[in-house]
């Protein structure tokens, strides 16, 4: 392995797919291929590979593995980006891609807008002319996040009580309302994303920061026909184990934004194998701004 | 007109379509052509027709209309089938056909089995092959009820409570999980049928008697992949109002199940349009058993 991340995925009791203990750990990261066997026709010495499904062990430094549980990346972009390009970025142009179809013009509305998913949704949104409406919760440094998130593309970025606000009304003057509704969170802002959809947008949840369900009121659902969907990308991944062109596509695309400067890594500390301790202790604060990358 | 419903839709506060007052009413109902006029193609005296959307104003013995505010069906069928035909059991029809791919041997979990929507599900899954689990409240009459619906196609009668039993796991000995749910209720007995769906399926609302929101664990958007939609007739018949095939083909296939005796009208009162007072008084009360229907 090359950098491996710490993520949440890694730790998370909200998400279904821990392993029983002991258990190998580690689902992002990259590597460089050292050798191949004389069958191996995709990959050759010296290709950076990531894991083309969850579980694999990224927290290692070396390993032998099957052609097949690894995808190849170019190895021209920075590793950061590369070691944690395939689960955020991946879950975030698949949101944007697979539900509604999208237009430059359009709008999408999300909470958790600095999440690692987030962060990927507002460039790659920007990127295609899709204006993002990014939610935040309140904070003492509310604006200088604001002013990365718009750096990086964000249309707008409001505070989550804004949502209820008829202040809502002259934002939707500057840019349509939303098609498209990303969720992180769950609960009341869940509800309050749902409240600015377009009729018949959809809301796509990945994510339940709040532990709370995600409650619609019905006259949304009859009335608005709002759509109330939810992704997984270690799902998709493995509803498409068999046909590696979509897979394919999908990394390709990212990668060529990387390559533009259109996509970049979430911020990142970097970590050496033996501070891994350490490393441990900040990936598991709650509400951690950074993402923890072994290098090795 | 011939027969006239005094509906929900005519009444209910939680249906966004009231008109401002003063009103016409009547949304339901048939009518027999008496007189076309020299530009009409579609009709003919003496046909039966029935309102293409909501508001036409049904409660009236005749009027003169424009020849696309009305809809043939064959004058061979029960008079009250044809009065009670254009919004529950096009209801139930779109919901069975439009949201899952249901084939022979899948399964449909439903509340409000018993009201208008609900008994039309059971006898077009029923002539479809397919199974249908239908929960009821508890009441005195619970026995004779299920009977009744088991006798008109219900596969399973349950109560509301038997959802969150042990017992439904030798309800599915006996059937597949369902594909598809339909909930005219919301609040718990909505949050109830969606543990039920399998992986991947749907539930569809289309009325909300508890008035209380739809609540989805973020868990079964995410790793079920459930998909929480919504279903409104009226808005199906104004979406397709510029191709008539969708609504025909709909009625053919309604009317053929009536012909066929697999698809009979909901219990109904006949009152004479000079009683109209008596049969509003009872068409408002609450949980009312029968439709009331104007004879003229």
């Amino acid at each position: 392995m090359r950098g491996s991340c710490l993520s949440n995925s890694d730790f998370s009791g909200t998400y279904s797919i821990l392993p029983d203990l002991p258990a190998v750990g580690g689902n992002e990261g990259v590597a460089q291929v050292l050798e191949v066997g004389s069958r191996v026709t995709s990959l050759k010495t010296g290709d950076w590979v990531i894991p083309r499904d969850t579980g694999l062990g990224t927290w290692r430094t070396e390993a032998v593995l099957a052609e097949d549980d690894v995808i190849s990346l170019p190895n021209d972009i920075p590793l950061l980006s590369a070691a944690t390009l395939g689960v955020n970025p991946c879950t975030a142009f698949r949101m944007l891609s697979d539900f509604e179809h999208l237009k430059p013009g359009d709008t999408v509305i999300q909470n958790a807008a600095n999440s690692g998913v987030g962060q990927a949704v507002i460039q790659i949104a920007a990127a295609r002319g899709v204006n993002t409406i990014n939610v935040i919760r309140d904070r003492s440094e509310f604006t200088q996040l604001s002013d990365r998130l718009k750096a990086i593309g964000a249309t707008h970025v409001i505070k989550e009580e804004a949502l209820r606000r008829p202040e809502m009304k002259e934002l939707f003057k500057t840019c349509p309302k939303p098609k498209l509704a990303l969720n992180g969170v769950g609960g009341k802002s869940a509800t309050e994303l749902l409240r600015h959809l377009q009729i018949g947008g959809s809301m796509v949840t990945y994510g339940g920061m709040a532990k709370q369900p995600v409650t619609v009121p019905v006259s949304a659902l009859i009335f608005k026909d709002v759509k109330v969907r939810g992704f997984w990308v270690t799902q998709w991944k493995r509803d498409h184990s068999n046909d590696e062109r979509a897979f394919r596509a999908m990394l390709d695309e990212l990668c060529s934004l990387i390559q533009q400067g259109k996509l970049t890594a979430p911020a990142c500390s970097e970590v050496g194998l033996k501070d891994y301790n350490k490393a441990l202790e900040v990936a598991m604060t709650p509400f951690t701004s950074a993402k923890q990358v072994l290098i090795m």
